[in-house]
């Protein structure tokens, strides 16, 4: 493919050119760790910081805010990195801190030595988000914790007008 | 909230940590030129190279490479930095490819003046994506276009194998 | 196609074989009396029994208990009519309630002369409902009400062991 | 609940009231029959009308027409007794079968002994059904069957115009 992420943007419209310097570091590590942590102990060591985020959420400005037993709160700054082509936020960024919230929320329902898998994410999107829009912040929760599978919702709001931003449930396979 | 894009982590694990420098434009020109071209000759326009690519899409090192009317085919190339915290790609990942390729495909069937907006969209993760994984190909087509809603669907093959790693269903609101 | 609807039944396993009368009215007067009605007041006369049910509540069972503005709860009492080829009740079953609730809910934001259609609906089966469950109570709120699109999310409780069965959400369109 | 399914209807408008006499079977023998065999064998005897059909397929008036491994088709006749308060056949109709013919795909893929679950099902509808419509056609293919889950996407066609009225996807969870 033509490679998107390389075209010579600064030679070809220098003032209306942007950098920014992502910063990450190797995941494995953290995630070796935490599949050796009980769910709500891995998700309360990353929202303290104790852990390296993971690279996604660098990307996307994005981080848990606060963790409890089915149950996570994550916080974003969406920005104009994170535009698609018709002049708004990508429905990918409201689409991930859905999948996120949700797949932590049910993470945290999971013993040491479980796992879960995202199946399926199901995302609405009900009033745009654009650079201007600032934090937003997205809570999710169990609905329902089985022995094969673990369903959750979230919502995701405007935090400046507490307006509704986009809603969402996902389905996760838990394995053990 | 803490901000996670600014830790100390180059100091914290210098030996784990990466960086990318990411270079995108002002979405903006991009975006009113295309208000004013049929969707087709936009999204020709942003495949061939002739506009900016959108910023998410750097991002994501995501990018249009076929384009025709009701069909958009995205490919990618998912790396370490779109990493969830559970050891693979995240699956905001696969959902932004999915997004964009069956909200790209719905831009196709627009004469100039009319525009869309996503309202949903239904994924499903069935392989998981790694920094292994290399390009990945999403095909998107509109199975529905209507007055006031279209509907599409797009599914997510790993090039190098051809096995399905994602699929997923779309509707985008039509505001003519 | 083989009529599954009148095989010869009776004379094939007379011991296993049930019937019932269903009886129902054309919907068309009530449906031309609803449009005329604002959305709260059609509900609320369609849950007093003020209007004939419509033939599909009929079928299976269901019917709107409580009403309010952007609030509906349904009950139903499945049976053994309503089972699929797997020895339980029909998914379908759980979807139309999970459908309805959240399409009237959306129906009783709607003044005078203003409809809806549905476009999407997300289901999520988290437990097996059977001939032996009893009522169930399905409750539905909107969760975004705007100019074109309205969307809602619905909870199915089996009403003896207060258990979640099934939930969702939908997206409908609104004309006006 | 005031139960929807015995007003005294024809008592209070008898001139629109219409009777329909549902005639079905205990599906308890079926299903445990159908437990023992592999699921293609079984979803061609229930097509082949070698067991009968399964209780909410009567009350839809809809079965299975082609049976393949991967692939099913269904046929339904919606009808005045499926309507909705809005005048038209409810999307339970739709979803009913979308759900059926994407479980039913999954079915056929199982060796004896295994078992699947509807997890989901994700139903966009893009035409209305009515008592006018005819018959209906709903074709379901498997997109991915793995150790622990599967998914499908199915089409709902008008029979006579050829249009698509409906469309979706489901996940299974796979038991053994």
């Amino acid at each position: 493919m033509a490679n998107p992420a390389a075209p010579e943007l600064a030679e070809r419209s220098p003032g209306a050119t942007r950098t920014r310097l992502v910063t990450w570091q190797d995941p494995s590590p953290a995630a070796t760790a935490g599949a050796r942590l009980a769910g709500l102990d891995y998700m309360r060591a990353l929202a303290a910081g104790e852990l390296p985020p993971p690279p996604f959420a660098v990307l996307l400005r994005i981080a848990p805010v606060e963790v409890g037993e089915g149950r996570v709160v994550f916080e974003g700054e969406p920005g104009e990195e994170h535009y698609n082509p018709i002049g708004t936020v990508h429905g990918g960024y409201a689409s991930t801190l859905l999948d996120s919230a949700i797949g932590c929320a049910v993470h945290t329902t999971l013993p040491a030595g479980h796992a879960y898998a995202t199946q399926t994410l199901e995302a609405k999107f009900v009033r745009p988000i654009t650079r201007e829009t600032g934090a937003v912040r997205c809570e999710a929760q169990v609905l329902y914790r089985g022995g094969r599978q673990a369903t959750g919702e979230a919502r995701l709001w405007d935090v400046a007008s507490n307006q509704l931003l986009a809603h969402g449930t996902g389905t996760c396979l838990i394995i053990s």
